[in-house]
């Protein structure tokens, strides 16, 4: 268990959770140690990764290449950041190396591994390379609130809250909605919530599971003066769709 | 790292993830090795709990407690059953010992498990009780294909694919749709996706990431002939969003 070693000329997409080093997955961990080459994205804006500070106590002899990445919302500068880190890894791969690039959550949920997926795709063989998935930062922010999230036929839609009009537009279509990239935006999302009457009942959870970062808001009614980043969650409970009692065909 | 004991009176909801053994957590993995109680729930049409099958290699001295469920989709059978498993998690915990109930997946996404939070809420001291995160089956059968779910300002939905006219509803809302509970309704959702020529694009991931079980159909435009249990997941990428070319505010 755990035990799937890092092989030599293969590609490792890897999810590390969202934040707290024990919400990394057994293979995630081992993959990590057995690792000749780590590939950890850093955002322009900080200082250190927080993929490798989540990988920290994997990391022993590895190569570790930090890969600073624009937070420009630049589709070409981002798109030429990503063709690097692609030349790197295949270039690795090819001399035999076995390279992991590392990604907080999930490595397909809104993280920059998309990028590099596109790029190696077809430049490595397709047995290659393989993604491992990671907790994302929405369940651990449900988790930290213990609130359920879907039952039974509830319908769960994930968004960033980037456009005030779309989240009311989705609040029609789901049971339970759940916002990232909450930051700047909160304000006006009070408000709607409010407008819904649903501001109560919503959670926001920032940097969710991160070791003395995590904060946590219960209802969404009373205002929230704390400064909210980039890395938040807002977990807003529409309804709920019960079952009707017939036996699941 | 992973070091977090279960503590004596404390209770564990705990995600082991989809199937894989070692896309356990790290703290699962530790919770559950050290715990004195586990309760594994079992659908009265299975010969195992694959929760504890997932957990197995933790498992040595502690108490196991196999809890039996209805299938039916009745909601007062569903609760008297969970009911009883509450009964059990308190008086445990009342004697002293740490209790942890185990759940395939994420215990907050189309959970037994919310059934359980439901029951215990109030009956066990708010900061004595404690969620684990887990690797849901649609990022596991992303995983397996190899397919971004969202990137920037795509919205993804995830429903069961209990009602065809809904699923087609959802089509119009996300930019990436995941289907869960697909069995027999496979061929009724094989036309509407040909309908609406996004069948190719689609992909089936049954028992994602299970030893030995998991099943992966890339494209659900040549019709799929094997029987598809409730186990089963589609992702159907409808589109894409991408950023106006505007910095993060």
């Amino acid at each position: 268990m755990g035990d799937e070693i890092a092989r030599k000329g293969h590609f490792y997409v890897i999810g590390v959770g969202p934040g707290a080093p024990d919400l990394m997955t057994l293979r995630a961990a081992s993959i990590i140690r057995s690792c000749d080459v780590l590939i950890a994205p850093r955002a322009e804006t900080s200082t250190e990764s927080l993929a490798l500070q989540v990988a920290a106590a994997c990391i022993d002899r590895q190569e570790v290449i930090e890969q600073i990445y624009p937070m420009a919302r630049d589709q070409r500068q981002t798109e030429s950041c990503w063709a690097r880190v692609a030349d790197i890894v295949v270039e690795r791969c090819q001399r035999g190396q076995s390279v992991a690039h590392l990604t907080i959550g999930d490595p397909l949920l809104y993280s920059t591994a998309g990028y590099v997926i596109d790029q190696v795709t077809g430049r490595i063989p397709a047995d290659h390379w393989h993604v491992i998935p990671g907790v994302a930062a929405f369940q651990a922010a449900a988790a930290a609130v213990r609130r359920t999230l879907t039952r039974q036929n509830d319908r769960l839609l994930l968004m960033p809250a980037t456009d005030i009009n779309e989240v009311e537009a989705a609040l029609g279509v789901c049971e339970t909605l759940v916002l990232y990239k909450v930051g700047p935006r909160l304000k006006q999302l009070e408000a709607l919530l409010e407008e819904h009457k649903l501001a109560a009942e919503s959670d926001l959870v920032c940097h969710a599971s991160q070791p003395e970062k995590e904060t946590i808001l219960r209802g969404l009614d009373a205002g929230c003066d704390a400064k909210v980043g980039y890395m938040s969650t807002v977990i807003v409970p529409v309804g709920r769709r019960r079952w009707a009692d017939t036996r699941e065909e």
